[in-house]
């Protein structure tokens, strides 16, 4: 038997790479190479692909969303229709639990996106038409041009660049999409691919809709998210590789919107200690070694206050974390990011409560790892302290008083989210509105009594936050219509004639479009 | 007499800065120097300002949009109180006319801007409030953080750091304002600020909202726009120091909104020409002629048929041109970038029709300059024959057929607009339907039949467009609320208890302000 390497997907043609360099994934369960072989595409395959998707983006402008969202929906359907084998690959390829996660959860999260943006899509809600009639100007968000999406490791699904929510965004605003696969699952990926071309076909789209490559090299991927075809890119990763991308995107001009780190400090108060330890502990511990702890939004920052309160509830998260089976983790390399980010903290000075150590499970795994400093400790050395270690593990801040938290608060980065729990009865009300003010402007979403991992796909959602959480604080990559206008440009029509206008800012409004018109909100014709 | 340096505005209070170096603007009508010493701030200046005002940026969290709309509509008032010496000190600094442009033009267009960003805080719609009721989400943009103005040298009222679209949308969305004068003109700048310190003092507003600095170094003002004390920026300027700003901003992951350079293409087909081109010569040289052609939205670049169509217009033009009166230009400065521009032009091939020459009217000026390159020549050339040359005027390309019109329209970069003049027949509409499918995408504001020249203050305005133009196609400088939203941050609310939440996002809505409910825009509360 002689191995073939994968091919990427071009134009609707699945093309032998000209590569020469190749690269498989590892089953980190079983810590064996899968058989999959996959292409590093060299720079004239890449270049060949945005001509290609510059080529589709010309042809696609002006078409109107129910295009977009027939295809989101066959796609939805196609990817249902290949579930089982869906979670069969991604279980090998990445080790996260077939069921709830991967059958249960993360597939049915994803079909639903494609169909929520379908739905905006359709709507043509996310255009955010917008008549002045004294004026005569009209204006609404259209497509942007071809935008390059990296998805992460971490969600072989739900992020993933071919069926994410950064792709879902990206086709619902008329897009077309070239993906960069993750290396750690790419059959999973290069499924997704044959799902999307079978929606392609069905609905009679564009053939270069959807392009997938899988690898590049560092320099490749650098010229690609500059080149001046390109409309926009959405990344989700590391942060070191995320701000190398960030420089060349900004430099050319091109937007881009990244979600690169984030650890989603956590305050709790002394009464809502008071009042439930246990429960807190329970709830914490589940949100934290939940997937092993590879979430954006894992809790991996938690302020209490000293004495018995804190002292409590830190025995009480570390005997739940020395009994919890420990996971596995994505791959080997996400286990050693986090040895090293652990490391990180350790040698700044903070005291480890229990793990620590490699191993402890099944496959490529880490020990459940609990750390603490005190509040003088994370003041003194504030970026240290933040640094994040991706997965099951959690720093515990320890601090001498509310005003220490709210000091605390007012060093943190940029994060997705940040949570406070306080008591039912009120008895923390002033010290929730002293660390409310200051932990607002620092994270996109703020909870109340609720861990940060679960991100709903909801039209108020914010994932999103302050850099360095991601590259914009007024974007969100999920959540419909909102993550769809990342994807579009702004284009005013000034004078011009009434025939010439796209559809929805026409006067005459069939559809019931949702629009601005003269500063009031309407789904009415302009009369 | 001794002469004393003019004092920053820093927290409320005029200080006297404790900078070496000054300067002085020049009367661009009669080439002297004026009187005001004006100072160039040192770092430690500008650190203290920046310190004032993220001081009052924390001050003013969660404040209703009312109170920065009592203070816009004060500060409205207390520029036109000083109307008359505003006229007389802009028009001695810029050398633009005092009436229409500066007295009846500019500045009701600024008392305008400030009042539409009033109404827009004071309804709150610039938020875009959210709310999802099933997953007990809620959203809306919040202030970012201080913002950073730099204004430009053409605009000393609309567009002033301290007066101007972008100070008045960073001050409806909650931010306190660092204004950064235009050297060009600092003592009209200086006047903004005592009728800014008035109606602050008058509505009772914290003293840090709005402060001035007149000057920096190039290397201080890198720091500025990067300081993590930062919100956000906006420029409106040339080029090159933008992008400067551009890639210490963007490091530093701090959202900047730049307005960089724009040669407005403009298309002129052949039913138009047949019809009507000595009202095409009439309106298109009023509009580049226009304040000596010192518009971002300058008709730079016109693009009409070969033959005996596109001669009559050039000829038309180069009349109207050599006939016209010379304007004044803003500074030595500009003069010598806009000969630097035509020399580029010029150099690389085009043909100089009239003008070309420094001089022709009364102090600081330069010949109105018509040149013409070929459809062929523009093609071989694109990036230099898109060179903009900020003045008095203009390129035509003279184009062979309707394809290769839209093949220059391929070639085009980011622009802010770009029009297209057609026949009222329909004769043209055929030509249009090509040349719109490029250009559309090129520009934020495309026109039919208009000038660029002129930019409404409009809800469905678009002063923006792709790079370079700007820094990002999703965002306008000019228009009310769209602008705002620049300066605001994405804030959601996770089952925060209902008392806990921002007025707006609270289920009663006594203001009825437009907010999108599970995906329907309503006035109502949330039952």
């Amino acid at each position: 038997m002689t191995s073939t390497v994968h091919s990427i997907l071009c134009d609707g043609q699945w093309i032998k790479s000209q590569g020469t360099t190749t690269f498989q994934a590892v089953n980190p369960t079983t810590e064996e190479t899968l058989p999959g072989i996959f292409p590093v595409s060299p720079w004239d395959e890449i270049d060949a692909v945005i001509n290609v998707a510059a080529e589709t983006s010309r042809e696609m402008r002006g078409w109107p969303g129910t295009r977009f969202a027939e295809f989101l929906e066959a796609y939805a359907n196609a990817i249902e229709a290949r579930a089982e084998l869906l979670v069969e690959t991604a279980h090998a390829e990445t080790g996260l639990a077939k069921s709830p996660r991967l059958k249960d959860g993360e597939l049915p999260r994803t079909t639903n996106q494609l169909r929520q943006a379908a739905n905006s899509a359709r709507t043509e809600s996310w255009r955010v038409p917008t008549i002045d009639t004294a004026a005569n100007i009209r204006s609404m968000f259209g497509a942007i041009g071809p935008v390059v999406v990296f998805g992460p490791n971490n969600f072989p699904y739900a992020y993933n660049g071919i069926a994410g929510g950064d792709f879902a965004a990206a086709i619902a605003a008329g897009n077309p999409v070239i993906a960069k696969g993750h290396p750690c699952h790419p059959e999973t990926t290069r499924i997704f691919a044959e799902a999307a071309l079978e929606a392609i076909q069905a609905t009679g789209m564009p053939r270069g809709l959807v392009q997938l490559i899988y690898r590049t090299s560092h320099e490749d991927g650098v010229k690609l998210v500059s080149d001046e075809r390109i409309g926009a890119v959405g990344y989700t990763g590391a942060r070191q590789t995320g701000l190398k991308l960030k420089a060349a995107a900004d430099a050319a001009g091109k937007p881009i919107y990244l979600e690169l780190s984030s650890i989603n400090p956590v305050f709790m108060l002394k009464g809502a200690l008071k009042e439930r330890t246990a429960a807190l502990a329970d709830e914490f511990t589940g949100s934290c070694l939940m997937a092993t702890g590879q979430f954006c939004t894992n809790p991996g920052l938690v302020i209490v206050p000293a004495g018995e309160l804190g002292e409590g509830i830190i025995a009480a998260v570390a005997e739940r974390f020395s009994k919890a089976a420990v996971g596995t983790m994505l791959s080997a390399g996400v286990r050693e990011s986090f040895g090293i980010g652990v490391r990180t903290i350790l040698d700044a000075g903070a005291s480890l409560v229990t793990g620590g150590q490699s191993g402890g499970g099944k496959g490529v795994c880490f020990q459940n790892t609990l750390m603490r400093v005190s509040g003088r400790q994370f003041l003194a050395n504030p970026h240290v302290f933040q640094t994040e270690a991706f997965g099951n593990g959690s720093l515990f801040v320890v601090a001498d008083s509310v005003e220490q938290m709210v000091e605390i608060g007012e060093l943190l980065e940029g994060n997705l989210t940040g949570g406070i729990y306080s008591d039912t009865a009120g008895s923390d009300d002033a010290d929730y509105a002293l660390i409310e003010k200051v932990l607002r402007i620092k994270v996109g979403r703020l909870l109340n009594d609720k861990m940060p991992t679960g991100v709903a796909v909801s039209s108020a959602m914010n994932h999103g936050g302050p850099f360095p959480a991601t590259g914009h604080p007024g974007f969100t990559a999920v959540g419909f219509p909102a993550s769809i206008t990342r994807f579009g440009m702004l284009q005013s029509y000034d004078a011009v004639r009434p025939h010439r206008l796209p559809s929805v800012l026409q006067s005459k409004n069939p559809g019931g479009v949702w629009r601005r018109i003269n500063g009031e909100w309407s789904t009415a014709d302009v009369t």
